[in-house]
């Protein structure tokens, strides 16, 4: 039932190589990029000057060879952040529970990209396109029916930027791999997979009539 | 769009107190452990002595006032941890996304917390006991069926021992909360909740016909 994150793929150095179980490292930058592209939330880690990390849940999205984030500009973590403290980001998709014959080989089905850097805070015309790719990408088609961001309302939100050069990815998948001699135990083995959908969409309690039937682009989305 | 965690509640402290969104702060522990009960993968971060920060992904337990999770005994950031460092741990349950009129209140549905601390390396009949409620948190009516650590298995494996004291959640919900300018803008507001579930098991590639139906526990399983 081990996941480790240390792990070794595009732009991976000495830092992000994967040293435990590297059969399970990824080395092409598509798989790396469908792992970004399939998650919608990460998590943020910064050390303070104790070198006391902490770990934020994040929003995200992923624009070339780049992780665009943001927050409030009043998040002491945030701040952390952006004033270039090292980060981590990593995000976890987990398809499944491994049942094996044994408890050490029990394990869990996951995708998963570590992420080693320093942020960039994004301004002007840059911020506000970063800020509509991570709408896009988490509420395709929503952005331009939406209400922009209003100057203050920008200035309230930091916009972050991470480079994707320090990045190894990491796949578990394929079911229980048992040693030889625990197979003939007489016990099921194999993997219950998780999936994760949409449910109905649920109308605002404030939503008017005349503006309840749910958008096409929001039917169509798809997990 | 924006998902903080630094986030109060139970064992909480200055460090842990909700700074940003005060009004998602939950202070009972009973919804803290809830949230610690569902979640089935957290995010375990450790900074080394550069201040550089990792996030892994484990699989954990809560069991009374600590969190328990195990790993390599031969992972570098699992060794920080063992060796004292201070440590954050969050899990996050995204509960959906919440479609605003404006794109400063789109948001996302979710619980998280998150425990500041330092690990505890467990031994002996304690390791053990900490393995088998890792496993039956996670695969509940399992660990009886399957074939226990070996003493080479169990040295391989670090298990530790994480104390719920400063510690925070926080629960998102409840729907857009628009600016009463923007609710009478033409457009449909509210949430797309997400949901998680275990699909049919799938049995492992070498498993013998004589055991192949799916023990009752796994068919009870529900998320």
């Amino acid at each position: 039932m081990t996941m480790n994150a240390d792990t070794a793929a595009p732009g991976s150095s000495a830092r992000t190589r994967l040293r435990r179980q590297p059969e399970k490292a990824v080395t092409d930058s598509g798989t790396l990029c469908g792992i970004l592209d399939a998650g919608l939330v990460g998590h943020l880690s910064v050390a303070d000057e104790t070198g006391q990390p902490y770990v934020l849940p994040v929003a995200y999205a992923r624009y070339q060879d780049t992780v665009l984030f943001h927050g409030s500009a009043a998040s002491r973590l945030f701040r952390l952040c952006a004033a270039g403290a090292p980060v981590c980001f990593t995000v976890t998709l987990l398809d499944g529970l491994v049942l094996a014959r044994s408890a050490f080989e029990s394990s869990m089905d996951y995708r998963s990209v570590l992420v080693l850097g320093h942020c960039c805070v994004l301004h002007g015309q840059t911020k506000l396109a970063a800020l509509e790719r991570i709408s896009e990408r988490l509420m395709p088609g929503r952005w331009k029916e939406i209400r922009p961001p209003s100057a203050r309302e920008l200035q309230a939100t930091a916009v972050l930027e991470l480079p994707l050069t320090q990045c190894s990815a990491k796949v578990s998948a394929g079911g229980p791999q048992d040693d030889p001699a625990d197979v003939g135990l007489p016990v099921w083995a194999g993997t219950v997979p998780l999936n994760e959908s949409w449910c109905d969409p649920v109308p605002a309690a404030d939503l008017a009539p005349e503006f309840s039937s749910v958008p096409d682009y929001v039917r169509r989305w798809r997990r």
